[in-house]
C-alpha cells in the first residue's frame, strides 16, 4: 500500500526542497521515504526533505526551541538528518508566511541547530524575499587546498560547519565561472570532519554595492548551486581579505544572488525563496 | 504573471516525464517553458514533456495519424521537439488507460513519427505494464567505436534513430556496472548525425529467460538510466550475435528491466509505468 503525502516544491537560489507540512507531527517519513521522495527519475526530486512541525510535536526536545515554535525538520536527500540549511530556512519562513501561519515579518524558527530569528521581507504566495540570522561566522585560521593541480590559500571560517574560503587574487567572473572543479584536497589536521570549499572573487564594487562571486564543493555532495553558509563564509573572507570586519555585499551564485551582512559578532543572509509546485506524491 | 498548469509526473524505468493533460489542445508551450519545466532545480524536474493532446487538435496534421487518437506532443527537456520516444509512450499510454480515456488492452497513439499502437497488459492508477509496437530493428552493418582507450564493435541498428550495440565478449554484469563511461568516438562516415551507443552482455539464460545487461550512452545526452529504442538495438544485436534472428530477450538498465521481442520484421518492447505525483505547477 503506497503512501500518499500532500508536497509543496520550492528552491532558493536552486537549492531544491520538497516541503512536507504535518503541523500534528503525524507523517513518520522513514530515511528510505525520504530517499524514494528525492530521487530525482523516479521520484520527485530534490535537495532534501523540510518537514513543516510544531516544535511540541516532534516527540523529542530539541534545546533552546520553544514548543510552540514551528520546527524544521531537515532531511538531505540520502535521508539523514541535517541540523540547519541555510537556504532551506528561507523556503522554511516562505512557506509559514504564504500560509499565515506566523506573524510577520519577524519570527523564530526552531532547528536542530536551535533558534533561528528570521524576517520575512516580502512574500506572496509563489515568491519571498527572506532573511536569516546566521549566528557568528568565526575565522578558524589561514589554510590552503588542491583543485586538480591548481593551489588555493583561503580563510577558515566556522558556522558551525567548517569552510575553507579562497578569495583568489585577479579571479574575474568570468573565468570563475569556465574554472573545471573537483574535488579538493585539504588539511585534514586542519579540517578534521572534512570541510566545504568556496573559490570567491575579490570585494568589488557592482551595480547592487560591493560584490562577489563564489562556486562551492559542499562536502559530501560536490559542486551545488548555492550554499547558504557558504556565501557568508566567503563574505567574512572577502571582507577580511579587503581589511573590513564588518560590511554587506552581494554574493552571486551559479543559482543567483544572496545578500550578506556581517555586523559585529553575528551575520545575516537575505535571499529570495520560490515555491514552484503543490500537489500529491505517492511513494 | 504565473502561467499555471495542471501535471503528472511519472517515469518508464527511471526515464521521467511530465504529464500535461491538454485535450483540446489549450495549452500552448514555449521552448522556454519546457526547459523551465523541466528545470531540475528551479522547476519540477523531468527528461522531457509529454502533452497529452487530441490529434485533431494539434493544429497540424501529421501522417498517417488519426485526429480522433490521442497525440503525445513530446519535447526533450532542452525544448525541442521530439518524434518518439520508447519508454515516454509507456507513461502515456497508462496516463490514458489509469483515466478511461481509451478501450483498452489495444489502441494506437499519435506520434511525430507516426502511428504506435500499444496493448495495456495491466494498469491502475499508479502503475502499468506496456507493450509497445516499435517496428523495425533494422541492422545496418557492422561499426566500431573507442570509449575512452577500450575499442568496441557493435552492430549498427537503425530505429528511426541510429544505434551502435556493442556485445562484448566475456564481458559480466558486475563488470558492466562498475565501467567507466564517456562520450564514445565513432566513425562520422557509417553515422553522420551521431548515434547512441550501447555496450551489451551476451545472451545468457536468466530467472526470466535468455537476458542481456545493457548501458546506454545516448547522443546529445550523455549516459542515462534507459534508453526503449536502445534496449531493442541491443536485443537485435544480442541475438545475432548468438546466431539467432528472432527472440524475446528480458533486457536489464540500470534503471530496471523491460522485455523486447523481435519477430519477423517486427519489434515489441514491454515494460513498466509508474506515474508518482500529481499536482500544479507555476512556471
Amino acid at each position: 500500500m503506497k503512501k500518499e503525502i500532500a508536497f509543496a516544491k520550492g528552491h532558493a537560489t536552486e537549492n531544491d526542497f520538497i516541503i512536507i507540512h504535518d503541523p500534528d507531527g503525524s507523517i513518520d517519513l522513514t530515511a528510505d521515504e525520504v530517499t524514494r521522495l528525492c530521487d530525482r527519475r523516479a521520484g520527485l526530486g530534490a535537495d532534501g526533505v523540510l518537514r513543516v512541525v510544531r516544535a511540541g510535536k516532534l516527540g523529542v526536545e530539541i534545546p533552546g526551541v520553544d514548543p510552540a515554535w514551528w520546527f524544521m525538520d531537515y532531511r538531505n536527500a540520502d535521508g539523514s538528518l541535517a541540523e540547519m540549511c541555510g537556504n532551506g530556512v528561507r523556503v522554511f519562513a516562505h512557506w509559514l508566511a504564504a500560509h499565515q501561519l506566523v506573524d510577520i515579518p519577524d519570527f523564530t524558527i526552531g532547528t536542530r541547530a536551535g533558534a533561528r530569528p528570521v524576517t520575512v521581507v516580502s512574500a506572496d504566495r509563489d515568491d519571498a524575499v527572506v532573511r536569516v540570522d546566521m549566528g557568528p561566522a568565526e575565522i578558524t585560521g589561514i589554510s590552503t587546498c588542491m583543485i586538480g593541480d591548481r593551489s588555493f590559500a583561503g580563510m577558515g571560517v566556522d558556522l558551525g560547519n567548517p569552510h575553507l574560503a579562497c578569495v583568489v587574487p585577479g579571479l574575474t567572473p568570468a573565468a570563475l565561472e569556465i574554472m573545471a572543479l573537483q574535488a579538493p584536497v585539504f588539511d585534514t589536521s586542519f579540517f578534521p570532519h572534512g570541510v566545504n570549499v568556496e573559490l570567491v572573487t575579490e570585494l568589488a564594487a557592482g551595480p547592487d554595492g560591493a560584490t562577489i562571486h563564489m562556486r562551492v564543493w559542499e562536502r559530501g555532495v560536490g559542486e551545488t548551486r548555492s550554499c547558504g553558509t557558504g556565501t557568508v563564509a566567503a563574505t567574512r573572507a572577502a571582507l577580511a581579505d579587503a581589511g573590513h570586519a564588518e560590511g554587506t555585499v552581494t554574493v552571486r551564485v551559479p543559482g543567483g544572488a544572496v545578500e550578506v551582512e556581517i555586523l559585529g559578532d553575528t551575520s545575516t543572509l537575505t535571499g529570495p525563496s520560490r515555491i514552484v509546485a503543490t500537489g500529491t506524491v505517492r511513494i
